[in-house]
């Protein structure tokens, strides 16, 4: 067996086997074939696809390039949550508390972010006294004490992932289905996940433009899960505007606590969005039907106990529970609307890159981020605004804000006539 | 513009513009773009092809990136010829001094042989005292009075054909139709003809499999020569054998004298071969009909010219023109038939790699070659041998032949029914 064999057969559109997949995998990953084979194999992967089979071994490939987290000394089935990626997205936050009141174990492993996607485990830090580096047996304890414990990313977890998708990022080979499942699935269940829902996004601030490309990864990473013996659920949302009103660390924190404390003043995408993904984390976790799931949701929520839970996770990693929302910023800049209209669409892309800009999120690896600095859109999708009305504030302790304001001011489309509404949750799969 | 937008646009199957492409090549033969990136993108061009505009172009692009050969102070139209790689193709051999002793100018450059295919440089320069290094001057003013000059490649032809060939030998996207006559074109193109006739080579021995796709690829190069003003024209000849009797660099030249002293004599395929090509090559000059070309070639083969022609440039380029057969061998084995039948195939892949293991070819550039050495077919495609017959004939002057002689006995295949005759010309364009 060698590459050039296994790159004729993919480019012909024939299946490779487990055992080719393997082979392809191992040797990338021992830096034992170069880039630019795999790049031409990714390429031929991109343009002819991947068939069930194939992404399930690619999947498994990857989980087992690496660590694999054993799960198996907490008590209970373990469900975790992977989104694809929105700005201003704190469900994390709100479906761990959550589910976790309800007695359902959450040992997640999140990422920083980069970029314009924040990550998990920033936020978390922006509360005092918060650490997210616990020893694997602190970690297990934690869960079996308080059903819920998040870490930042430990261990040499999917080296081969890592690899691919370096470069995949610098060979236009990145939006393949079969490539995207496979990277995501073979993380989840590399944490040592039991069970896994999958927020997709969909629209134009997301990857996937359309419900049927949303749909199909969907289907894939269904599949996947069916192949590799965990249990899989999708949920497809809008993302035609950011997640809620908050970008921002600690102004994410401040939202999901505000949440949890009074779940009904929430704004209704994320409600939306928070509950049909906790339902169905509950469902994986249960196996009761979707009412009952998300009466149990509803309940957690009205009754304080989630609430109880997120301050008692702060506690039990250090924070500081009463420290949860955002010190006020050197800059608090409104922005405001230039016309009379109805806004039709916030490019979470631009807000994204504003929120970046002043310090929310980092440009390389090394950027130190400020935990206060953000944007809070206060007008949103579908609202009528008259010019001059504020559509959104720039939390900044930079002085150089000038480019985020434009970032803003253009992110937000004024129509004369009122949008049709998008639902929030688009499919559940 | 970057590559990885026009990584993007190949993979949708769009069209590269003349500026893109020339954007890409530029780049990457000054190692702007990494192996990685363009090994994507060929992979992309290997699946989704490359329409006419786009091949041509590429092709400019490849010539344009290094020297290109003025013949202008040549007189009369410049025709070359280009063969996709044959076992035993000692046609330039012929073929030059044909259209000289017609007064049709050649000035060739040539390649050395790699692997198990020969060179025409190699060949010639098994003749005692022939040398191939020409300065340009001396090139132009020797085709001026003789009529006929071949020397070896010189200066930077095409370096960005060599680099792409190169990536493409290992990533698995040398099977390209438009990547294929690029390649070839450009070079030719890069050589200074006017016109060019390619002998494209077809069956089990040769890269193309078929008649549908060796027509695919003549059309695209006869195609890239009508978008950059060359006139090209295609024979496609069958590759079930290899041409002629001998495999080894002195013995096709003496295959060659001996077919210009009596021609009468030669091996069918070759002469039918040598024919249809020296024909289309004088067409091509001369535009006279197809049944003038073929009469004035036999003609020059018949009385006795073009064996004037090749003993006088072989003079001209300082070798000795009665030093044209190869020495004894130390070793000279005979093949013989295992059983009674009809010759249904020689494979000239084989027979290339027994001929390489005496020496007679290189499996590096650094190897040195025995002039000498090579193989002898004296049974041909159709013959009825009876077991015990003599095959080949191995030359030799290493002790070590076994290996080769395994070769020479897998290459025959021995049918008890009498095969259908293979015709050497299969196709004109």
């Amino acid at each position: 067996m060698n590459m050039l064999e296994l790159i004729d057969k993919k480019k012909r559109n024939n299946s490779l086997t487990e055992e080719e997949i393997n082979y392809m995998i191992q040797k990338y990953t021992k830096d034992e074939i170069p880039d630019y084979q795999m790049s031409s194999m990714l390429m031929a992967i991109l343009i002819n696809g991947m068939d069930e089979k194939e992404t399930a071994s690619l999947t498994k490939a990857m989980v087992e390039s690496g660590d694999v987290i054993d799960l198996s000394s907490i008590e209970g089935f373990k469900v975790d949550k992977h989104s694809t990626g929105g700005i201003g997205d704190k469900v994390s936050l709100l479906v761990a508390p959550i589910l976790a009141s309800l007695d359902i174990p959450i040992a997640k492993m999140s990422g920083r972010g980069l970029g314009i996607t924040g990550g998990t485990v920033d936020k978390l830090e922006s509360i005092d006294g918060f650490h997210v580096e616990l020893e694997a047996d602190q970690f297990i304890k934690q869960v079996n004490e308080h059903k819920i414990a998040i870490v930042g990313q430990s261990g040499n977890l999917t080296p081969a992932d890592k690899k691919l998708y370096a470069l995949r990022d610098v060979t236009g080979t990145v939006d393949s289905i079969p490539l995207i499942a496979s990277s995501i699935m073979s993380k989840k269940i590399a944490s040592g996940a039991d069970g896994i829902v999958l927020d997709v996004k969909c629209g134009k601030g997301a990857f996937m433009k359309d419900l049927e490309h949303a749909s199909e990864l969907a289907e894939t990473m269904i599949q996947i899960g069916e192949s590799l013996g965990r249990k899989v659920a999708v949920v497809i949302t809008d993302m035609n505007q950011p997640l809620g009103h908050n970008i921002g660390n600690k102004l994410e924190v401040a939202e999901a606590y505000d949440f949890l404390s009074n779940y009904k003043a929430s704004e209704q995408g994320l409600l939306d969005v928070t509950i049909a993904i906790s339902s169905k984390m509950y469902q994986l976790a249960t196996d009761v039907s979707e009412e009952a799931a998300e009466q149990k949701v509803l309940e957690t929520l009205s009754n304080g106990a989630a609430l109880a839970k997120l301050k008692e996770f702060i506690t039990a990693q250090g924070g500081d529970a009463s420290d949860v929302h955002a010190k006020a910023t050197k800059h608090e800049i409104e922005v405001k609307a230039a016309k009379d209209g109805f806004i039709s669409l916030i490019d979470a892309e631009l807000i994204g890159k504003a929120s970046l800009l002043v310090g929310a999120g980092r440009l390389t690896k090394a950027d130190v981020l400020d935990f206060d600095a953000g944007v809070k859109l206060v007008a949103l999708n579908g609202q009528s605004v008259k010019k001059g009305d504020t559509l959104a504030v720039l939390y900044s302790n930079k002085d150089a804000v000038d480019e985020s304001v434009q970032l803003i001011e253009k992110a937000y489309s004024i129509s004369d006539a009122q949008p049709v509404k998008n639902e929030s949750i688009l499919k559940i799969m």
